[in-house]
């Protein structure tokens, strides 16, 4: 096949990832946010906020990283951060093999390489990127008022250490965030210890 | 105000780009497609298709570009390509000052520079930027049986004259675009000519 059409194949592709819903809530309430807006989100984050990470990093790196980190989710869809994560990293790599594979082989290798930087989150840009991935739901769940907190019966202490990697990537984001989450339980919008 | 807090405002005001509709559909026809998911999408183009620009080009710089390309849409509105573009650059205008001027002034400074550049498309990344902009949506309408092409009563002529732009950031994209506008011709995905 035709380099080109190879690459048409993967950005067609691509498209399916407007299909994979998220837990969060779009601000202003009316539906779930998918994965394909949500890592437009995360990049312009990575522009607006690459001062306050913990080290000096390559901006446009994270940009890339956060622009393909969910895309395996085509394949192995959206793993809810508090819940069961058997099997995740098997069907994702999976995932990366089929989808990163619909590339001409140095492409494939490319994108696949910066994927893995991203889950293996040992490098500045991974911290950092892995930092706004996990910063920027607690944003949508104070602006919704808790929702899907109280949805999925999920409490401020599990917030607070399931989010402890913000830290790793911007001591700056993880200190407001941590104000955040108590800010959000003491307006109520957490549901009741069990 | 803080820095940081000004950063958070523009940040989740961005959250609304992800509510913009614009006139193409889904490659699978289930929706509308969201200008939020639509510039992540340019932005996957960008780190796939660069090798095809018609000059040598700072990708990063192109992705950036179509990440930001269309937030303006947010008080503005998804201008149709192929409807009325009166006040266009006013109503744009006028959005971006508002916008961009949630950030601090070196950040709004940045962003307002690289969408007025974006929007003038006089640099090679600028031209590669409008290209994918333009060449994504053939791609949509082609796959979806031209649906939006018909539901607009736009004509196989009217897409190889409003898309021209599409040449100047890649000889090699317009050409394939000419032979899919042909091919979906011959399958009957056009209105009759009026």
């Amino acid at each position: 096949m035709d380099r080109l059409e190879q690459q048409l194949r993967f950005v067609l592709e691509l498209d399916r990832l407007k299909s994979v819903y998220r837990r969060t809530y779009l601000i202003d309430g009316t539906r779930n946010e998918n994965s394909a807006e949500h890592s437009w989100h995360l990049a312009l984050l990575a522009m607006t906020l690459a001062e306050h990470a913990n080290e000096p990093l390559d901006v446009g790196k994270v940009i890339r990283m956060v622009l393909i980190h969910d895309i395996v989710e085509i394949d192995a869809g959206d793993t809810y951060i508090y819940g069961d994560q058997e099997n995740k990293a098997e069907r994702e790599h999976q995932a990366a093999d089929r989808l990163f594979g619909l590339l001409p082989p140095d492409q494939a290798a490319q994108f696949r390489s910066l994927w893995e930087e991203f889950e293996q989150a040992a490098t500045p840009e991974a911290r950092f990127a892995n930092a706004l991935d996990r910063f920027m739901p607690q944003l949508h769940n104070y602006h919704t008022q808790g929702r899907s907190w109280k949805e999925h019966g999920i409490t401020a202490e599990r917030v607070l250490t399931r989010n402890i990697d913000i830290s790793y990537g911007s001591e700056t984001l993880w200190e407001w965030t941590q104000t955040l989450i108590r800010q959000a339980d003491d307006e109520g919008m957490f549901p009741e210890e069990k």
